[in-house]
């Protein structure tokens, strides 16, 4: 898992607890009716938006989102260049023992059709088929918690007019109106922290996520049909390499002077 | 019927109405002329925008939209592949008497025109053309959709500014002045309820529905130019089920293992 | 004219004026330098934003597109096919007789230039410039509607600052207050009506009209070019007929059947 | 200059003027560290967001494009019409004494690369790269006045939340809250003052102006290239024709029947 | 570095510490822990949406966006021509000598792969991926300061919220709500300071700074492409001017007249 997110999330969140303490009553922030209004509403809507079977997957797809990190490009390269190597030297069918090693799925797929001597063009067909699905996927995701971001502060203004509409109904004891003020706002509070705290960031991040994923399988992919075809291993890397970002290309080329 | 929809479209008006009677007085968020002005002006406004024709087809084309479901994809599929075979094993002219059980008018249109013996361009075309009236369907549905989420939040912006003019104009009797500005906050409330509890999860759900239809259609397109060119069915299968989203396809290809 | 217009447009306003006079005294919404301010305002820089030629030009594009009406589809497609049949029977030249009982001077030109006898691509190209310039003169009346749109909301709010500046540098007599913020609103109140009952919807109504007045065209178009290159009227009739919306074309089905 | 914009300007500036002097007291808006800040900021930020060369260069291109006016569509096919006269009657080198009655530099450039015997294409892509840097300069001066448009109400509003954190921090002479807060709403009125009556309306102005220059510009580098591949000056007309608006066409069409 | 940046930047925040002090009490906007927050949450929630070598390299991007300053595009195109010629004069492999002196790498990085004589394409392949990976930086920079420009006024307004919670839970001491709201306005109006005197000018300079990187780059990519071919430095000259804007382009075609 990436620190960064950690740092992040847990960064974010004590914040906001801590601006909550520091008014001096953490409880004048809790107010049941209203948490349940604004999480359910904006949970039961998502469910009206998207089919069930989306908005159930969704929730595997943004934890995996988060939580999953695939190993460093550069590494994903050497491999695959190590691959190149041994399937020059022992032939392509060699590759068959390796790859009780490699535990990336998307990598075993591609290098068992091409030791199956599979056609090259139903190799890239099936592996790009796969990043579009990939694509739809964190799309799908990224749809779903933009979803939750706009409805959430929408549900979260609704509890607040429901609010002000009883308390203004019934201006009888002057002495509950800044109460009851206070509890109509903080519908529009927790609208407003499950948006920008939760759902707004994670949308953000499966956007990336997403890029990074397709940057990845795209790797494979061209090393995959390299291995096949039986390039050289030094014009794998040189091929594979001209998907590093700039920064890493530059380390790299330091390195090698 | 979508079961997702239902618990979607329910839990969202049971926590809203839940959240109504928690104020103890659930008439106070009841004023039948603000319900008139708002409900009816974003409906009048509609026939402002839309022609007629579109207002009254988009009630019909919502509700389909909304309850009506496509067979699951991978029945689809099988249903594909076992019409491919018997064309195979008796002749497309086979299919003729086999169509009298299909229930999905598209895929009897697609089946007839092969069994007549039309011309696979033609075929194509007539098809193609029905899923491009499918779409623009579904994306007038939700433009209307789209235009009832955006002009009942205005309308109820309206009512709000209509009331606080009456209030304010008389401030003889200072008693009514909070029961004044909780009328004058009713309209919108109810413009933010119909945006957020109706219009616009419908509008998402009809985009979402409309590329269902059209991965829907596309496989019927795909299966009916196989089965007319006399393709293997095992062929047929392989072509179609690069379709499917990535978890269904693991799921079978973990069965077929 | 569209009767679903009228009902729209009458409809949204009899519904905003029985608000109004619910308040019991109408007279409290009419603050005579008010509407001049966001009137004048918002039209003076409806000339600021455009060139006179157009703003002079719209009211006529405006007034056109809610008013005029198109001969349905249907029976362009009837007429069209008629003209076909009268060209394949009695030569192309005998539409030149035919056409003083057309009225719609886009179908005169086209079979007109058909009769002369002028080039088909020099034909299609006079034509289709023609559908460009209404494409764009829609474009122009729809960017001047969502001017219009933009600016009166904006100086609505301009005039309440003005008026609560007012107010507010004079509180000597707290009983002028709520006048004052009475009056103050009602910038901001008729403002958003100009823009939600009068210049948006128009807008709307503005770019659907555009794509209708382009199906009709293309539909005249492709008429012309079929009856100029001595098509079968079945012919005509088939490709013409691809332009019709799923529910007329099933409608037609059905009657053929 | 169009005097539509000089009615647009003026009308505007002029309502807005009268609206504050209805109040009875224009001093009441007048607060001079409110103006400074409102519009320095907005003006600094300007410089903050872009190279300082282009906000020098943009004031003089907003100018050109407020005031300056090509001249007449179909005064400019006229001449080139004659242009393409002379050249078809004596010879395209005549045009070089011709060459001292234009004033528009961009016409004098192009005849003069035709009547120097340059390379068509070469005169076509000098031209056209011209064309292309009118729309980028247009382009940058539309980003520099919608930034203004957007940072203008931001400011003002950063004025009004200091203004009114300074009123309430001292809210010990109850008699100052009413001023203290006219003040405070002062620099939001600014801020939506000077966007929506200088920088959106100068911007949207700023996108026509920008595309009735490529108009303009295109009709000079078709009809230069007519006259450099020696067109029948008829055909030139009918070439250029194509470009006017409909309404023109029409309004000739009708002279000329 | 731009000395309009620097007025720009300087010049918002004179203007806005000018405004503070205006109020009379300069701590009255100042409290520590609004600022925590509302920095604090603004600053980790991007972490929680950016990986975190992006957050770090980001910095880095920024400062240079913001200091860095190429070369004037016109000194570039004479240095290249100069390289023209000389390559011309004395054979490409003089360059090699003359590569001492020049301080840009990425011109070294071109002219050293021609001196070297590498394949045209494969120069222009490295170096346009490397005008891509700085697009792709650039634009990876701006996402990440448009993520400040809307999360710092959301976690202001979150701010906001949860201080008129706690003056509204209480109201105990009337005289503390005047102070109780001036402090809450304060988180507001730091996210709005946060986005639009820091965040959003600076992401519009990336956009900004991005293009003129790339046309920097693009006529260095030209000039190294032409003096590989050994074109002539005349031709060289033409080629690169082409790429001028406008108006520097006419300053140089009047001196050369």
């Amino acid at each position: 898992m990436d620190l960064g997110i950690l740092f992040g999330f847990l960064g974010t969140w004590v914040l906001l607890g801590w601006a909550l303490m520091a008014g001096g009553n953490v409880f004048a922030y809790v107010d049941v009716p209203s948490i349940i209004l604004v999480l359910g509403a904006s949970i039961t809507v998502v469910f009206f938006c998207f089919p069930a079977g989306n908005v159930k997957r969704i929730i595997s797809v943004g934890k995996k989102a988060l939580f999953h990190k695939n190993r460093p490009v550069e590494q994903l390269i050497a491999d695959l260049v190590s691959y190149a190597e041994l399937a020059r030297r022992d032939g392509i069918l060699s590759l068959e023992s390796a790859m009780a090693d490699i535990d990336d799925p998307f990598v075993v797929r591609g290098i068992q059709m091409a030791v199956d001597g599979s056609d090259p063009e139903l190799i890239e067909s099936v592996l790009n088929s796969e990043v579009e699905n990939t694509v739809e996927r964190h799309e799908v995701g990224k749809a779903l918690y933009d979803a939750l971001g706009k409805y959430a502060p929408a549900f979260g203004m609704i509890g607040t007019l429901v609010g002000l509409v009883a308390m203004l109904s019934d201006l009888s004891d002057p002495s509950q109106i800044g109460a009851g003020m206070a509890v109509a706002l903080l519908t529009t509070l927790y609208g407003a922290v499950v948006a920008n705290a939760i759902a707004l960031p994670v949308a953000d991040r499966l956007a990336l996520r997403s890029s990074e994923e397709v940057l990845y399988k795209t790797i494979v992919i061209k090393g995959v049909m390299s291995i096949q075809s039986g390039d050289n291993p030094r014009v794998v890397e040189q091929k594979l390499r001209t998907y590093l970002p700039p920064s890493k290309a530059a380390a790299e080329a330091k390195e090698a002077a």
